[in-house]
């Protein structure tokens, strides 16, 4: 159903002629003989407000010249300053009108009817700020607008009648303010509670006094924006349109991660970003200079030596939600900089750090799935769900080196796996070609080849599911951080779990003892030397700073490691990081 | 009442002798003849334990040739592997005894004393872990350890009296354990709660089993670090001999302001580090080269300007809690990297948000004196909350210019704030001499005289008291995202908060106007390009991404800033901004 009208109206705007929505004492218009002609523009019930660019081009004319007027304090609406005219705020105003906002008016009169059991209710004075999602006309003395309330994507429907307030305003005030609106305006609107006329009887807020204009839009907002691109290139635009869900669900996440280990009494640390030496991981940082010390700081790449040096200071249970930095390029789920969660609790062991990250998962997914008609998840979220709760929240479990031998059919428990070429000799012939063809002896270190066979045989044949799965006891060349296993120095008390492919965790029981964690450097230190490429210079470097906090007594200790960013993306069925992100990857930030 | 004795003892330790501390299946010792002897030491009831490095030393011979059994994995003393010999835990042990934490340990038995009723509990077998605090001998058969968990700061007594475990040990493995534990050492400990037979029938766990190493120390802590330097170069040492009280605390303000916020449904984000060019604060950036994208970085300076992106799309109460980065010196309240709260709440006026940081200073301090007793706080915090009680948690407050004239005796709404060297004229003569003796005119900018006056005059004078000071209605020209006043362009909807001369908030009413916005921005450029200094130099750069936002519409909206560490500094009565950050400042972290 289509209405047509045609609306046929003259504003006049200047120093003379007092223009209602202007606060007394701002500073007037400077302009005089602005003109703007509104007439013969076409309005229907479906897309009735005119929010073509060139409406707002005109109205941009007033609004240079009378910045005040467009752009209030609300310092100077809130004020009692007795000279303050009738549409702006008095001081009855304040005491007759109760601040309510669009949620709270919903939340009292839509999810009670009988609250107002579908009268208008004369007493109740209430004054709504919200944002103009849409205005319809009928006639020259009827306006709807919907107030917008962007947070909880909820609007109610405004109403103002000449009729009802004709004590208030004159017929020539009514309109000049009403075709003032635009569409993404914000105003306070006054009104009671109350139903429309119309036979839908929509929940309105009726109009008592005119509005009063907060703020004015200078470009009209388009009605969808669907190029990804676009939207990628400019996120404000890409919020107001698309809506700010995804900000809300991330900021639940990560309340939620908090939540479990507040719960659980662990402390929440700030450490170091700029050091000398970042440490930590395996990765390139990014390296800046200090004009005071005239010296280079590198960005830290990860905060576990120091969060481990507090747990040897004394803390039983300390996490960091924080920025790591690595210096390497963006891709569908690499950010130079990202978000980490790392949990370090003294006397954990492997099997209860396992249990730890599952009951962590099952508190992430049972909260979420309690706000389900909130954010409206998608069934890969309902799948992960229902897998992790059909198998009593448990993860699927794989072993390193045995699921290993059994893939390649040879025995990695009789090979020495610090030698890099003895382990590429080792493999049989198929393996050799498929991962290794054309690589000389001696270009590839040890590490660089079992990630690339846990990458091929473990984690793509066997973490490819929706079920998490762990890989647990890796090698210890690869695990230079982690404790050995007691019974067997080449493998560690290690895991990683994995989702469809993908890596979300990385934990194990923390090397703490000085002698064999100064090992596991230099384990490092000699790969880095030997074999030289790019990689592997990105190994991780000997701390002795470090090593001499452990000697004074480091306790048994399980560390967790946890990328936020992926958490976000896994729970909010997002393919890539910078949909995650509240601007983008780096290269998207640099362009807002 | 000091008691001597001569204790004699030889510890013989070689492959052949099963050392019971090893679990047998850990690798044993390489080495065949180390012998200690550790002969006629003298011991005494204050201070007997041999702390001495010479002592450490010996046992570091005996560690390094048996590094597994020093740090056994938690993996291994939880498995129930049926190999496992007595001294380790068994199946039965994980079955009877319950593992608690010496803080549960003394809220059960200490804080409820009807609970054991002065009598031994024969049916409460209890596995604790915790540091070895010390260590006294009583003849040959009797040890009494003092059991301590750093993160609460309490100890309980373990008693191991070998008649009463004699079912379990033979004398001689008995002396070789517990002689063997050393101050700082990690162990687990097995009993029943129950009270010591001397006179002074003390609360203790009493051994039923001989305890198990967790994890050696390897030097020895000295009993205490008074040297400041020395604990400021080395915080892990420091934490371990004076606590972490302050980690705790820190922990605790900033769950605080997160709760703060919170309930009143804020929602918190993690906004860009990296972008191409930092805004939103007069600083000079830090700056890093991205190796893929081939281009510099610089490190934000501050949130502000995406936090207001993101009220602009549509955020109604947003906050962040992170850091910022700004390539200066270090002295007592500024480090390169700090920690700030900013927050951003729609509608707000400037009197709206003076009482919101009422609130929060109120919400802060009511809550830290409820854990009085947990932290032992100075004489300044009770000074500051009885101050606050009794302004009825009001902050006093000054108008900026109003004040300034009065202090000068000059009227400063009749001179262009805007042009420097008329403000250099209009002061007078008293005052050009002692702020501005020798500047020609041309070398400063009203930006750099305008805070030397507020600095001299307002802050000086009427902010060094411990009762929180407000100066507000700041010009605009030093204010340029605030908002204007509406009724006179020179000032600004802006205050800041002063206690004891420091500021620790800035907040204001927003720009929200595009065109003001960006007239703002000129203004700031003009003074850099007009005014060449250093400190000129950093005033805020124009952002054209920023002004094209706020054109899409922008709501009324109130800003606030709070430095983290500074408020850390304040509840923590720290001098220096290093003490509050868990690595000190960034000439600390570099030797760490």
């Amino acid at each position: 159903m289509q209405i047509s009208r045609h609306i046929s109206l003259k504003i006049y705007t200047n120093g003379s002629i007092r223009a209602p929505l202007t606060l007394h004492h701002v500073k007037r218009a400077m302009f005089s003989t602005c003109l703007v002609k509104l007439t013969k523009r076409k309005f229907d019930h479906t897309n009735n407000i005119d929010t073509s660019r060139l409406e707002f081009t005109k109205r941009n004319e007033l609004i240079v010249h009378d910045l005040n007027r467009f752009y209030p304090s609300m310092s100077d609406l809130q004020s009692r300053n007795p000279d303050m005219t009738a549409e702006s705020i008095s001081d009855q105003d304040h005491d007759n009108y109760k601040q309510i906002t669009v949620k709270k008016f919903l939340d009292t009169f839509e999810k009670n009817p009988q609250r107002l059991n579908g009268e208008d209710d004369y007493k109740s004075f209430l004054q709504l700020n919200g944002r103009i999602k849409n205005i319809r006309y009928s006639g020259k003395k009827i306006a709807f607008i919907d107030l917008f309330d962007s947070r909880y994507n909820v609007k109610i429907q405004v109403i103002l009648n000449l009729n009802k307030l004709k004590q208030e305003t004159s017929e020539e005030r009514f309109q000049e303010v009403v075709q003032l609106l635009k569409k993404g305006d914000y105003i306070k609107a006054f009104g009671i509670p109350g139903f429309s006329e119309s036979r839908s009887h929509t929940l309105s807020l009726k109009g008592t006094k005119l509005p009063v204009l907060l703020s004015a839009a200078q470009y009209p907002l388009p009605s969808q924006l669907k190029d990804e691109l676009k939207a990628r290139k400019n996120r404000v635009l890409d919020y107001q349109v698309n809506g700010v869900s995804s900000l809300l669900l991330r900021s639940n996440i990560i309340r939620l991660l908090r939540s479990f280990l507040d719960k659980q009494e662990f402390i929440e640390v700030e450490t170091p970003i700029l050091s000398s030496k970042s440490n930590g991981a395996n990765a390139r940082p990014f390296i800046t200079k200090s004009g005071s010390l005239n010296e280079n700081l590198e960005l830290r790449i990860a905060p576990e030596l120091w969060l481990k040096r507090l747990i040897i200071s004394g803390l039983d249970r300390v996490y960091e939600i924080g920025k790591v930095f690595r210096n390497e390029g963006v891709d569908s789920t690499h950010n130079p900089e990202f978000t980490l969660l790392e949990f370090y609790e003294r006397y954990l062991s492997m099997t209860d750090l396992i249990e730890k990250s599952e009951d962590l998962f099952k508190h992430i997914l049972v909260n979420l799935e309690l706000k389900k008609s909130e954010y409206h998840f998608s069934p890969a979220f309902d799948n992960l769900y229902r897998t992790l709760e059909q198998a009593n929240w448990k993860f699927r479990r794989i072993e390193f080196l045995p699921t290993l031998s059994q893939e390649l059919n040879i025995d990695f428990s009789l090979i020495d796996l610090n030698d890099a070429e003895k382990l590429l000799e080792s493999l049989p012939a198929h393996s050799r070609k498929e991962l290794f063809e054309n690589v000389p002896p001696g270009e590839l270190s040890s590490q660089q080849i079992l990630n690339k066979l846990c990458s091929f045989y473990l984690e793509s044949r066997y973490c490819d599911t929706i079920h998490p799965t762990i890989i647990f006891h890796h090698p210890r060349i690869i695990s230079p951080l982690a404790k050995a296993h007691p019974s067997n120095q080449q493998i560690t008390k290690r895991f990683e779990m994995f989702i469809n492919g993908k890596e979300y965790i990385n934990a194990y029981e923390e090397e703490n003892c000085p002698q064999l964690q100064e090992k596991n450097f230099q384990l490092q230190q000699f790969s880095k030397e030997t074999i030289k490429n790019k990689e592997n210079d990105e190994l991780i470097s000997p701390d002795e700073g470090f090593i001499n906090a452990m000697k004074s007594g480091m306790p048994p200790v399980g560390g967790f490691g946890l990328g936020v960013d992926r958490l976000c993306m896994l729970l909010m069925n997002k393919g890539r990081i910078e949909d995650v992100l509240p601007f983008g990857c780096v290269d998207d930030v640099k362009t807002q």
